[in-house]
């Protein structure tokens, strides 16, 4: 019954048929994903002010022009639709999830398109590290820190990361191949000790599913796409359009 | 006479009371420095997507908020006085020198900060590459080439890189080294063959001074900071404001 899209392209004009409605990890193996913000032309500059400064939440994929929908890193895709599922927030309330986004678009929205962990966890996979939230099938578990992001304009807001276990051999040689990947967040932003950056409890997620850190591990901590979401909210937009979770914009270029 | 200075706000605030006018190159060792750019609020998101799709000729150091004269890079300082000397270009035509714009200052000035070619070169001289540019005195070689740059709104236009002749056996070490420096247009862009990027004659420079290149040297091109001043001036922009030649603001953060 279930389809593992190889091609990019195959997955986009399926969730376009409104066909493919899945979280997107595991899909298109060695293609770069991204989470998707589209915002009015007016904060636009403040966000991508806060996008450069703030590289290792935000790092910038591509922007779009405003009112364009066919991304360069995705000749013939349709930014409005071509994602398995949208959400929409209004004043920075969450107000509802659709499939499709057309019927809402408008000529100075600009899509920002952000990279996310996947590829440099399959690089870590390769490379023979484990993955708890992997292994368990579940979400990877993310947190609101205290470390503040550098503002602009009406973007401000804490950092949210996502935490991975990592037994203490293996964390140098996670540190040098997320290294690699500056798009996917690049290295860690913190390793072990959870309250200093505000994490009270690592049992009890902000967003994601808790996993369970062994005596032989340490907790990793990787700046996560969700922070440009989080602040976005916080600012009280008018509109803003994010991907839903897990079902990310799969661009053609390999990761 | 001539006073070396070692620290970035001294030489900032000699120049800002109009006594110090020549280039900064070999001045506050060990900080960077930047390449300015100064524009109207109406095409700083073009602009600021511009250096976002084109990181090795604009590699930001900071994009300062509309209006605001202190970079967060220089506690105390001045934009619009702190530099040695100022450019002022009006639709597009370079028309006076001066050596204080805040007589022009608009409440909507966006300024950006670039990252310029000095630390790599520090990092070179001290791993035992020489620099003819440096042994002769003279400024480094600069091409217009044919590769485009990747447009974004008004802003489009070539590459304009750097030219410096290494000798074969360095031209890895050269490229290791330049690409620990991002901020500083990180590895070269080409390597040999100056035709293949549209460089008819490297004995003539579009800017800066010719060097010889020997014969057990190979001719290195880096993307360049005169790229965004060259892709602004064929935009037209009613107004920009940019460092003159070789007269960078001076940053407190350390290359």
């Amino acid at each position: 019954m279930s389809t593992t899209f190889q091609q990019p392209r195959d997955l986009r004009l399926s969730a376009r048929d409104r066909h493919f409605k899945l979280p997107t990890a595991g899909h298109a193996p060695g293609y770069l994903q991204a989470n998707l913000m589209i915002i009015p032309q007016a904060q636009a500059f403040d966000f991508l002010l806060f996008c450069q400064r703030n590289p290792k939440p935000c790092p910038l994929i591509e922007v779009l022009e405003p009112g364009m929908l066919e991304p360069a890193s995705a000749k013939g895709a349709n930014i409005a639709t071509d994602v398995p599922g949208y959400r929409v927030y209004r004043d920075g309330e969450f107000t509802e999830e659709r499939d499709d986004v057309s019927l809402l678009w408008q000529r100075d929205f600009v899509s920002f398109l952000i990279g996310c962990s996947f590829s440099f966890e399959d690089a870590l996979a390769q490379a023979g590290v484990p993955l708890r939230h992997v292994q368990q099938g579940c979400n990877v578990a993310m947190y609101r820190t205290n470390i503040p992001c550098v503002p602009s304009g009406a973007f401000s807001g804490e950092m949210v990361v996502s935490m991975r276990p990592i037994k203490s051999r293996d964390v140098a040689k996670v540190v040098e191949i997320s290294g690699r990947f500056a798009l996917a967040h690049g290295t860690p932003v913190h390793v072990g000790n959870p309250q200093a950056i505000g994490i009270a409890d690592t049992s009890r997620p902000d967003y994601g599913d808790a996993v369970s850190i062994m005596d032989d591990e340490v907790p990793v901590f990787w700046a996560c796409g969700v922070t440009p979401q989080w602040v976005a909210q916080r600012s009280k937009l008018p509109l803003c359009i994010t991907h839903a979770p897990g079902k990310m914009f799969v661009t053609d270029l390999k990761g």
